[in-house]
């Protein structure tokens, strides 16, 4: 008799109830895709290796094509480099603000043309905002204006998360010193 | 009143509910599973560095164990080398396509006993049907016919995007050139 | 009428719908953190090359800073080494137990005050109870006497899957053997 009750002489609720089972999923996607669960702006700041500066240095190449030398290579936009780096987290774009982590991993250059990288890394964060890492991979044509990278993962405050960062060039001094501005979008949160 | 309704009188309209209720993040799940929300088969083609080529060239080792000379690394299976490269990608299995994006990042060899790679890159698309960018990571046993490796995100037109792709070798030319066919299927897209 | 019945007589069973419909979402986020689907514990085994040992080496390192003897750079934490390495993967802590994959991928050490790493590996198992992959990222900041990193992503019977993996140093004996502890706890399996 009930369900009688519930088909008989009340389709349209049943409907009504199917229309609602099935629009949190849609809703929730849409959601996650127009606002992000969490949002972050870090800067963080590289200093390279130029064989004097071993102290302030934050980042260093450590591998090149087995055939280069800095002669031939400077025309191939570096091609083949890989920089291991260690540089710090601002929540600003001064160096000299407190650092809120680090960011750690490597990145390198991939193309013969063009100046354009590719990185894997975590930025580390350990403030009062912040405990945990946030881990990122992702191609980086650093002569656009902003370029999208992933977030793969995290620990911590960022237990499981996942997202897209931009990446803007805030500073590039040369061969010496470069800043990078990362907007972080997470769009899944736990 | 409104309680004693629905729980007294109609228990069996709160249990199938409950049902209905529950069941649309089971049939999630599978449906991910067993369907591929998006599915893109590319090709990308690797020319080595072989001291000669450079103009040719997509890709070169630019880290190798340090004892290591080319006589005692041979008969390892190339145990330690890292080669980044900036593959053209295409639709088809001619190299000669028209390229709808490039494969970006480094591959190393990590094993003494048998060829096998290990891969972390980024399919940078830019064609009129794909804008943006897949990043992948993963084991890559290439003496076996197929392997799988993870897609672990995307931007643009793959924003957020999770799954599998499978590698074939397509082509495999000595230590100059080889073509990896890439099944791709998403199953978390947005 | 039927919408009558259902918003004027009866409201309270609208938001009691309401509630329950949106409770599902929410009941799985929270489960997922508190609960994974699945867990492992794993330890791998890393004998690095020194020179002497290419016979029983599971791994060396590929890359250092070109400015850097090894006078300079031990000083400086091995910052900017990056490892390469096919380590067996066991089910207990003994080097001899027969192993149930390899651990496959790179690490590199990214500080110059303190001992610390960074890694991106796949762990390839092949045994009666898993065969897959499993892809990890993330910071190893191996002074502490834990570090969580990223899995995002995994292929086989892991397909698809993501969590969290625990590391834990199990043993260290000076440049030439360490051990990790893996505790993988997967929070989306499919």
């Amino acid at each position: 008799m009930e369900r009688g009750y519930l088909h008989g002489r009340f389709p349209a609720l049943f409907f009504f109830l199917a229309f609602l089972l099935t629009s949190p999923a849609i809703s929730t996607k849409s959601v996650r895709r127009i606002q992000p669960c969490r949002s972050l702006v870090l800067f963080f700041h590289d200093i390279i290796y130029n064989g004097k500066n071993a102290a302030n240095a934050t980042s260093a190449i450590v591998a090149a094509p087995p055939w280069a030398n800095r002669t031939i290579l400077a025309p191939m936009m570096n091609f083949g480099d890989i920089v291991v780096f260690d540089d710090p987290v601002t929540l600003d774009n001064n160096l000299h603000s407190p650092p809120v982590g680090r960011a750690q991993g490597l990145y390198l250059y991939d193309s013969k043309t063009i100046f354009t990288a590719w990185l894997a890394f975590s930025l580390v964060l350990n403030s009062t905002d912040y405990k945990g890492t946030i881990n990122l991979v992702g191609a980086d044509p650093l002569m656009n204006l902003t370029r999208d990278i992933s977030v793969v993962g995290g620990t911590g405050d960022f237990f499981m998360t996942r997202g897209i960062a931009t990446l803007m060039t805030d500073a590039f001094e040369g061969v010496v010193y470069f800043r990078l501005r990362l907007d972080i979008k997470l769009y899944e949160c736990y």
